[in-house]
């Protein structure tokens, strides 16, 4: 591997250790904010840092003829995917007691067939690999819909602040997550327009912004909409 | 591959995505149905279809010295078999707001070992796949103990009608469930008795009752012994 | 293998069953202990005494080129493991209606990372070891300081009996549980001082304390605990 990678890898596992660090410190503080935030906000981070850092050490990838599968970023996308959506998803529904679950399940397996079947294309033969990448861009199509559609339902019945403060949260992740396949298939896992360095460089600044950044904006978003007289009610969620 | 071979497995992949479809535009209409009945009878059609999608095009198997182990049946059983269970389970408890989850995750334990002792038998030497084989034989039979035990005492209490229904679905599902380690053992992972067109027509033919089958069978069961009157309360189960 | 090898892999096994018949015959019984108690408690030992009997019959273990790795330890342990800390936090939480589920997810998933990274690192070539292993060993510090901070102090709130309890129970498997890596990196997959047998009779006689031995004091504490009054209470949870 290219020493560069190598240290772009090392970069990130140390800017998601960093915002672990700094979520776990969020925590502490009294804020109405229920902790179950918390929690997802600093499991993600954790994962996906020791995921890129398998592959800083060398692990994490797997060499075959024609290409380098970084197969770790699988391993961490398949958990921390599901816990970003169901993040989002506990945002629409902050002022709900009883959650909706059919819907977050929804979301949560359209998701794994996601990150199974771009797992699966990365390692099949090029003429199949087209194939699982539109299996998966349609459950991505799906995971948007509801998104912007049950799920935005839900939190314009809660209140406008909250309605704003999702749209706003859902619109960051979305503008994201079509960059993911974006990337995905005119790297060396696709077509193979962009060299090994750019696309594994577009793989480290992305997930930071979809990781971190995302935790960042929906936990302060929570933070300033919530009125501290019901912090109590709400933290026993 | 047979040509055959590769044709049922289109034409198993297609029922599933259409039973898939019929699924979710059954849970538009407002029935007093539960949405997360649709919801499991979705997802096991999905995830099916697409487990034997991929034998279709030919990555779902893999050809050892002696025989064709089609592995993405494993993947395919270790999720469907156990959502199947779970909807059973939440028809004997229907009317039960508070679901006995200790019974559910009993089921649900004993299937993962039965298709995972499933898996092993058939990447084992001949000699071992037997020891294997009736583990998961005896994990069956726990599973069908609980069935026409507990489960069964829980609809009898509910109501008449419920008792009627449930047995029938039970009933449907323990002679389709025997059905499946007899097709296996007399097929090319145990005694070789079956060719391996027989056996590959098998099991297109048994899932197709098991998963869109028993769906049909338990959510139309579940709207006629459902009284309008009380929808509203069921769907915010 | 070694003769003496596979037959404490036998005796493991057994023992195994037989500490989950016990518990499966306990839960007969009524004593006001809730049956998620021992359906936690008999699933740990069958999941263990197969994955040891996979190795009995020469299938859990691989031979690389420098030492044997018992790789059918960790499909143990990533389940029991889990199982485990739920036990012990249910049991911390043993009269609080509403658990105390961020705190539970919290262990687990430190719990999971814990062995994973010990998988990584019996797979991993000897200058990568260690790194791994003292992840895993963070991991363990982390889930410590969980059962010996808020879980201690919900204990404490509940009732001095369960205090007294839950610190003797929590005790033991913090001893047991720090015995774990100091075995392993004294072993075959770490530093190699112990043989091959000395490790394997290690890793028979620890678990057999840690698993069956667990349950027995944990199930036999919550039951001399528990007044006979408020029993069905508490069944009903």
């Amino acid at each position: 591997m290219n020493e560069t990678i190598v240290l772009l890898h090392w970069v990130y596992a140390a800017v998601m250790f960093a915002g672990a660090g700094y979520f776990i410190w969020l925590s502490r503080r009294k804020t109405g904010i229920p902790s179950y935030e918390f929690l997802i906000a600093a499991i993600i981070p954790i994962w996906s840092g020791l995921a890129y850092f398998s592959i800083a050490i060398g692990q994490g990838l797997l060499q075959t003829s024609d290409k380098t599968v970084y197969f770790a970023r699988y391993i961490d996308w398949v958990v921390t995917t599901p816990l970003l959506l169901v993040a989002l998803a506990l945002t629409a529904m902050f002022y709900t007691p009883k959650k909706n679950k059919v819907l977050i399940w929804s979301l949560v397996s359209a998701d794994v067939v996601m990150i199974l079947t771009g797992l699966i294309a990365d390692f099949s033969p090029s003429s199949l690999t087209y194939v699982w990448y539109f299996i998966g861009i349609g459950a991505l199509a799906f995971i948007l819909s509801l998104i912007w559609g049950p799920l935005l339902n839900i939190a314009k019945e809660e209140s406008p602040a909250l309605e704003k403060h999702y749209k706003r949260t859902a619109a960051y992740l979305t503008v994201l997550w079509v960059c993911y396949p974006a990337a995905w298939i005119i790297g060396p896992s696709g077509l193979g327009l962009t060299q090994e360095l750019t696309d594994v460089a577009i793989f480290i600044f992305l997930p930071i912004l979809s990781k971190v950044g995302f935790s960042i904006l929906d936990l302060n978003g929570l933070r300033a909409l919530h009125p501290p007289a019901v912090a109590d009610k709400m933290t026993a969620l």
